[in-house]
């Protein structure tokens, strides 16, 4: 399949800017093209939206069970993958519907609004042998790539801590009650489940799981809504316990006011410390227990595949977000690709969709369902102010392959 | 003209990173498509790459000369425009093939090898009214449009000094002997020109005249070359006079081992010293002689327009290379936009596109000649060892407005 | 009293890093001087230190309980106050005997190992109206001042956030075993008492509620030690509760590999958030939530008579520890002799040193206190796996005024 | 000579910092003392200054003549070493009266205002053998002397560029006319002699041969006076010439508006790059051509002997301009100590001052020659408009020895 992939979206309509952002993120190395999308709730302004876009209008739906079906019925041209961006507690059902049709999926976190939704997308994905990535941007970074591979080829030494604060103030005041738009439906518990949890806290946990490559067994938490008549958390801290004695933080806050989005990453060991931080992504500085610091950058030293995929431009030609977004959807492609290749090709082993997922590392259903089950157990803690089991399984399915 | 333009490209073949970039840059908002191409002097690898792009095979061509008539023989979907990012030494003849077929021009830098070539495209540009545009890419970067804004606005208060040292290591040692594609180019005299001086001196001596606002009168400098057997300066420095006894330094160098791409601008006046480092552009600091820094980031505070256009992300979700890339593209877009409908508004009064651009601060072909007139004064000065004039005046044109 | 006070010594024999940074500290204006001494409990080694100081041999002593009844006996020139920084055990025993003798005392944190230790010492201070200082070190930077001054001042608004983290690595791995003086003693909990809580997690409770002026309602700790065999914590994490709903996070430890001696503090409101890093001391960085940020120095804008006290050198000139230090210096000296001024102005109403101390923000037997009762709490919290009653009262005591 | 070192001091007086810092300085590690002073051309105000310091009244000379004679005079206990912090235009006939007595002398820089002033200083010393130390401070930080270190062992390669830029913006307005006092007699040619170049240029100029161990063959000048009325230049910018093509960049400049003391250092070979900045001082930077960087600290890895000399607390606690300022004076005393015992050992070969002061890289009456020939030379540059030759020879003298 070296043809380029056709991909639809759902929900990012005018002024969601992180449709844009995933639009662009698809498109950026020339590998995936938009062609269809039911962008909004109200048809006339998905319809305004596929018009702007330059879509060819009989691909621009009124609503998503229509789209899928429609797109499904094509024979040619029938997308390869749907992007789902809309508020969070449509996303169970949108997935459903395009999984059920075979179509790949791309689904913005948290994955869903409760476990059992999660799960059941886990073992539907399964079932269809489909992609569900979700989509934890921050994975996409080469230089959180490159802190994976040297956390797991001992840079640091045996754990001893894993931390990431996820810091943000644009919630510091209450301007869901201005009607901004994002502010709006991420504070309103029906639409979005949790509040910073679901927003910025799964993005959290699922880095430092990705980093460190350890799942947590307890955890125990502090999770508070700081503005008045706020109907969400919007600040939680979670302490964690690792196998071997290894202890964690995460701290995932939206009123730390005039911060704009701060996300630090830190894993000690006996022989070294590692950190990143969003504000200079370009940048992994490894404290070593010899002295010192080594500053890791895309120019080196040792990048290792992983990252080395995830880079455009020379080292020094600052790369950023929509770098990192896109290299996530590289993956995304890639993976798609290589299960597409496989299915064609008669003599190849047929190798599940998943399992070349987690060839790439790339966030799948159970990563997304993991985020949920986060949420879940984090405010569960932070209700009976005490510590909580804090493993989750991937559900067992009955896979096709 | 809602439409999306349609432009085409001129080198740019596989591996030339460059190429990638501008395509990226120029589709980035989906308001233009690449639609045609000469990618390489070689016809079947210009064929190969336009196929892996997914173009129209029709439109790829063997060479430009055919790509511009063609192109100038469509009706309805002829090339808005087209990008060159051929070796230094094409520009000059492919620019003046694609003004006269009345092809709006981005032209990598340096826009030419000699004064007389950039002069004649100059003319050419307001002959035929068509946008000549330069990519000075750092001039995308919002906090550099703040930057200019902020000295325009007196927060430096009277100026005193102006420095952009531009600091590379890449040609440290003889790359170019181990066949290195853009090293040995861009180290042949006869394919590039200048050295250090074509390659990023002129991006550092368009900055200081972008954020400045001034014009040097005198310059000295120092060119030399560092690495035995190479052919073209590798490393110059050069001392600027102005106005109002208003100093200024510009370094650019190449052979600063170990050294990525580092650009950094200050900017000192009586009241204060404005500070921004490529490695960390979405900051910019202003030391105040009141005491202390203001750090100016997308977030504010008092974003300018100019700045503000250039912006897609929420503060905090860093934004880079690509990004100012884009937003020089979207302002050249923009600028053909305008003059377009200015074009086919009966009423409205034919406004030259060099003034749309000037609207835009876009750099232009006089912009262009000012940096090739920059590079021979600075080799001049450096041979006969003595301060020289700097000024250099826009040939006037006949423009067809 | 303008005289130059005097001061003695318990413990700081050779190799005692701290007893050096004490001594040099409380001399670094001219104000004091050193002029006995104890210096360690091996008589023939505490009189080879003094030797090697140039003290009068006469006030070398073989151990405390002689230096404080000997002082107290001299009448002219009897030393003003005592700095004990002899391992964390004996600070009860020996700040006991110099404040029995009405002799001021600066004591190393923590300031006991027990609780019930620390408040008698409170009691006995107030009693006798002698100053008991306690050298958290980081109230001695004149950013922390700034910082205190601006919470106070509503710089960052309505409260939400308070944290600080404090980092080592030294004891990442078992060095108590290789025989490191400075690890074998800490690590011993006959005379360390707490570990990482105790050796710089009272640091960091100190400057949370110096910092912002609030003191917890609540804590929920897990305090850990990694390294098999260790007898002391060397890890902890605490979260802390504060009225009206400002949440708090400590956290402590000595097991991040490479790590030197990293403090950071965090205090966020719903207007900005306050940064303030060790490694940088001289900057002050406050998140505005009006955008950009806005960088403290020594230079300003707009610094409080605190911060001013502690500035010795032009700004732009680093200052750093030994500066801190001696600023904490320079104030116990200043409290002491506006005590003593006091004392001998009979027109003058009679004011405790506790009551000086505070005008000074001077640490003092109940921060001292505190810090224990955070050591004692926050290990209650770990042990019994629940949040915990925070709030600590000073005991009241019949001082002598 | 294991006693306590004696010095003087001549001026200093009430107001003036360095003072001050001289004294803190020199006494640091408890290894020197002031006894003795001169610190005013105002007899009652060097009285004034004395008693407040707690010096023997007998000590405080009226003028630095009388001083200098009655130091001499005395038998057991007449100073060592003679501080000189006067303004500029002193400093040649102050230490000319010392050294002919046979005291050690430490100089603040510049030298002397003229260069045969200096090289008659430099004559003398040899011939007295006594120490003319002049304090370039910079050499007192670790990591400039890591930074040494590393390029003489080859850790950025083959050089290519160096250069230092001091930048500072107090006065970039004309605050001599406010009266205050550092600024009036620094912009009076009559008492420093040259402006910017003096003051801060010369500690440039030595910190590029420190660090690289050059001397440059030719330079090139711009020197220039921005604010209206001011006598003394007060910005230059300067391009050196090496053997062997390497290029040498020096910047000062003191009308920066609002930057405090900003001093940085870059030496670029072809396989590396080392960056170390004033503002960070504890941080070395090392570029690397094999990527990413290595950040030197005091923690290592690998710190040289001349580093670790300087280092008095564990890394990670932020060492600075004092601190610096004493590892001169560290080395200052040592210099005198190892000559003095030579003196005294019947067995030693006597070894001239300057050449145990050249083992510990200590600036000399040499290197303080070689900064006033610097100044000299940049300002004829400037003036002619040409290259000029920048070798200097030291003075060929008949030492004692």
């Amino acid at each position: 399949m070296t043809r380029i992939l056709r991909f639809g979206m759902v929900g990012g309509g005018p002024g969601a800017f992180i449709g844009a952002v995933h639009q662009r993120a698809a498109e950026y190395d020339g590998r995936a093209r938009l062609v269809a999308g039911a962008f909004s709730s109200d048809a006339a302004r998905s319809q305004a939206h596929g018009r702007a876009l330059g879509l060819d209008a009989a691909r621009v739906y009124d609503d998503y069970r229509t789209m899928a079906e429609r797109e499904a019925a094509r024979t040619d041209d029938r997308i390869d993958l749907v992007v789902i961006v809309t508020p969070n507690h449509l996303h169970h059902e949108i997935a459903t519907a395009f999984l059920e049709c075979d179509i790949h999926v791309v689904c913005d976190k948290p994955l869903t609004t409760t476990l059992s939704d999660a799960e059941s997308l886990c073992r539907l994905a399964a079932q269809r042998d489909r992609l569900l990535a979700v989509s934890y941007v921050y994975t996409g970074y080469p230089m959180v790539r490159q802190a994976r591979a040297l956390v797991a080829d001992g840079a640091v030494g045996t754990l001893r801590r894993i931390s990431v604060q996820y810091t943000q103030g644009w919630l510091a005041q209450a301007v869901e009650r201005t009607g901004q738009k994002g502010a709006v439906w991420r504070t309103d518990p029906a639409l979005a489940g949790a509040g910073a949890l679901g927003d910025i806290g799964v993005h959290a946990f699922h880095l430092m799981g990705y980093v460190s490559g350890l799942a947590p067994q307890r955890l125990f938490a502090d999770v508070t809504t700081h503005v008045d008549g706020r109907r969400v958390d919007d600040d939680a801290s979670v302490l964690l316990q690792y196998d071997d004695g290894v202890r964690g933080l995460l701290v995932c806050t939206q009123v730390a006011g005039g911060v704009e989005n701060d996300v630090r990453l830190r894993v000690s060991g006996d022989a070294g410390t590692l950190e990143w931080s969003h504000a200079h992504p370009e940048e992994l500085v490894l404290h070593q227990a010899s002295g010192g610091q080594r500053v890791y950058t895309r120019g080196g030293p040792d990048p290792v595949p992983a990252a080395l995929r995830a880079m455009r431009l020379p080292p020094g030609h600052p790369e950023g977000f929509h770098d990192a977004f896109a290299s996530m959807y590289a993956d995304t492609i890639a993976v798609i690709e290589k299960h597409g290749a496989a299915a064609g090709d008669r003599n190849a082993s047929r190798v599940a969709v998943a399992t070349i997922a987690r060839q790439f590392d790339l966030p799948d259903a159970a990563d997304g369902a993991a985020g949920v089950h986060f949420i879940e157990t984090a405010l569960r803690s932070s209700r009976e102010q005490c510590w909580v089991d804090a493993r989750w399984q991937a559900p067992m399915a009955s896979a096709r392959s």
